[in-house]
């Protein structure tokens, strides 16, 4: 069964506003199986949200209005829904004395507009509204269930779970929904597609879904059937072949960040860790940490930003930063080793680079070296991203975060 | 002039994400005078799109379509706008040529499917993506101004700003459009309000909108009129006495974000900085130097996240540890003047504090205490933030980053 979400509302077209209550109808939707193909944000014109409103019906089976149900001239939905479906509006005196009642308790006398709240559709169910003023209504029309919701968000959530899903329920067919979740790093998106769509395309179910930002991945599937087993048989008849594809560049397999990952590999080591980062200027560091509870194993650091406190606190050498550079891999290695050395950390990650805008060190913009050091000694890898500073900052710590992951969850 | 804004992508319709984009370009439209009517999220479906499409088009002058174009078979925007508008796509070989040397140029091998990215809407003028693979296209049918650029928000910002606004601004009838903004902080958003909201509801043109996020407010006003002298009489009205109000919590009037500001006063003052982090991780400098430039005046420092650290680098005493804990004003302070000491920069700025989700070392969660040292001596600054650990966090980044604001903007 597929919905369309149209949320009503003029100032959710300005540049600082955002409707966010399709978020959490679109969770509720998910979990009975029901899908949303298309969402809407249309003002307060009457014409504009019917015009809307008679087009989601043609598509959807369940068609899911936000807002506009408020008492003033520019609450157009109950107007529009009323054309759209060529049924009339039909004023009831009981919802007006209610809204009238409200008022009295709160010591308030009604402003006569809120009459308007009163009118409901021919043939609609009203939904009581006990966060609010204005009620909810449900019409079945042929069809498509048409049901209007409040935009308040507290007043659309309650109203929605406690009155729609229970009735959803009975209408959408029954099925069982399951997801399973990888997150990659160490691929471009293109890369990663090309690698599992020999698979993934071959089913239509699950939906497999790749999303991509900030060097990080990740794919979802999301299965439906109408028995646990045949749900999960199909899940992993798909995450098998992806897996094995993938290999270790899946770093997680419940939802965990990479720094959550490496946090999880270091308690279990009882290892420490220590940073110097030039480049990424505290970014690195500053992911490490939002892991709550990261002070166990998180020592600090060395912001090296300039090449003397390189020097004075690492112990780079004059010598390698004017025969290769600050950003080389003999800095890099300097860094790391001279960061474990001075706080005695089992693992010292560093990070040198040039991230632009204007190219410095004779090295282009986007060169990235990575050092890290343990009691084995120091690698280092290398490589040149393309973007902007921002860009190149985020990717320069994603790849310092997977240099470690896959060192510390080697099995010991 | 209307316009309307589709959004494809079906991640875009699942619970996790929003699109985003759109505010952007409503922001650039309304400053040009043009109208977002509606915005619409469609999946990675060709039919719905190319419907999609076909509505916008008999409904707004410009339509803008975001997300679609990469390379995969889920990219069906080409594909769409090539039905809804009857062309053909032709393939441009200099495009696909482009984008292998591109891959080249990162030592990557091109993966085949890119190819897709080379296919153009017979007519369209292509968009050159100079932060990404995937080039843009503007497409003039009849009464419409069909714009398709690509999802990810850095290309899409340059490509809109750089090649669609200018061409935008010879077919948008001319008025004149100006704004204004302020940039505040150290204050909470309804303590803005109530202290601004007698001037500016006075006023319907300007428009006066509040943002707020992490800290930092925003006042933006906007005007509208025939000539510029008008709008900037109306403009001046309305500002004055809000500047009036908020004196010197006014951190910025040209956009610049607080981080700015701090840089252009240091180089003014040829003064360095560098950092003492506990509590936020890096946050701090990672901040500081996402200006590009920073290191003309930001040397680095010190990520003391363990107490070891804080003694071992800072010189913070065990004394002080151990009889005022971490997080204090004493701690604070050593922090800072060990930071300075050891640097030798003008400012040494420290962040300790606990943001949690654990309680510890005899402080409520949100505790953040932050040390200023200069030549002059130490200042130290304490609240209590509440909330969770990322917003303790960056308010704890934001407070500092205010202090020392505040100190290096001071007047020579």
């Amino acid at each position: 069964m597929n919905a369309e979400i149209i949320a009503v509302g003029s100032e959710l077209l300005t540049p600082q506003r955002l409707d966010t209550n399709s978020l959490f109808l679109t969770q509720q939707l998910n979990d009975l199986g029901v899908e949303v193909t298309t969402k809407y944000v249309v003002g307060d014109n009457r014409d504009h949200v019917a015009d809307t409103v008679r087009r989601a019906m043609s598509r959807a089976e369940i068609v899911i209005l936000s807002g506009g149900l408020g008492p003033t001239e520019d609450d157009v939905t109950r107007d529009a829904v009323s054309i759209a479906t060529d049924r009339k509006l039909v004023f009831h005196a009981e919802i007006a004395d209610q809204l009238e009642q409200r008022f009295r308790q709160a010591n308030r006398k009604m402003a006569e507009v809120n009459r308007r709240q009163a009118f409901i559709i021919e043939g609609a169910d009203i939904l009581p509204n006990d966060r609010g003023t204005a009620p909810g209504q449900w019409i079945d029309d042929s069809q498509t269930s048409i049901i209007l919701l409040p935009g308040p968000p507290h007043e659309l959530k309650a109203m929605f779970s406690r009155q729609c899903l229970p009735r959803l329920e009975r209408v959408v067919p029954r099925q069982v929904i399951r997801t399973l979740l990888f997150r990659i790093t160490g691929m471009a998106e293109s890369d990663l597609d090309q690698t599992i769509a020999p698979v993934y395309t071959k089913y239509a179910n699950p939906v497999t879904t790749i999303l991509a930002g900030d060097g990080d991945l990740q794919v979802h599937l999301r299965a439906h059937g109408s028995n646990e087993s045949d749900v999960m048989a199909l899940l992993t008849e798909v995450a098998g072949p992806i897996e094995t594809l993938l290999g270790d560049r899946i770093y997680s397999r419940n939802g965990d960040s990479l720094e959550a990952v490496i946090g999880t590999a270091l308690k279990k080591r009882q290892a420490t860790l220590v940073v110097a980062e030039s480049v990424t200027g505290g970014h690195l560091a500053q992911r490490i940490t939002s892991v709550p509870g990261s002070s166990q194993y998180f020592l600090g650091g060395f912001l090296t930003y300039s090449n003397r406190l390189k020097t004075d606190l690492l112990g780079v050498s004059e010598e390698i930063l004017q025969t290769h550079g600050a950003v080389s891999q003999e800095a890099a290695e300097a860094m790391a080793v001279g960061a474990r050395r001075r706080t005695g950390a089992t693992f010292a990650i560093s990070v040198t680079g040039e991230a632009g805008p204007e190219p410095a060190e004779n090295v282009p913009v986007g060169t990235v070296y990575i050092g890290l050091a343990d009691a084995s000694g120091c690698q280092v890898a290398h490589r040149v991203f393309f973007g902007d500073r921002p860009r190149i900052r985020v990717f320069a710590t994603q790849m310092a975060l997977d240099l470690l992951r896959r060192k510390c969850t080697l099995v010991l």
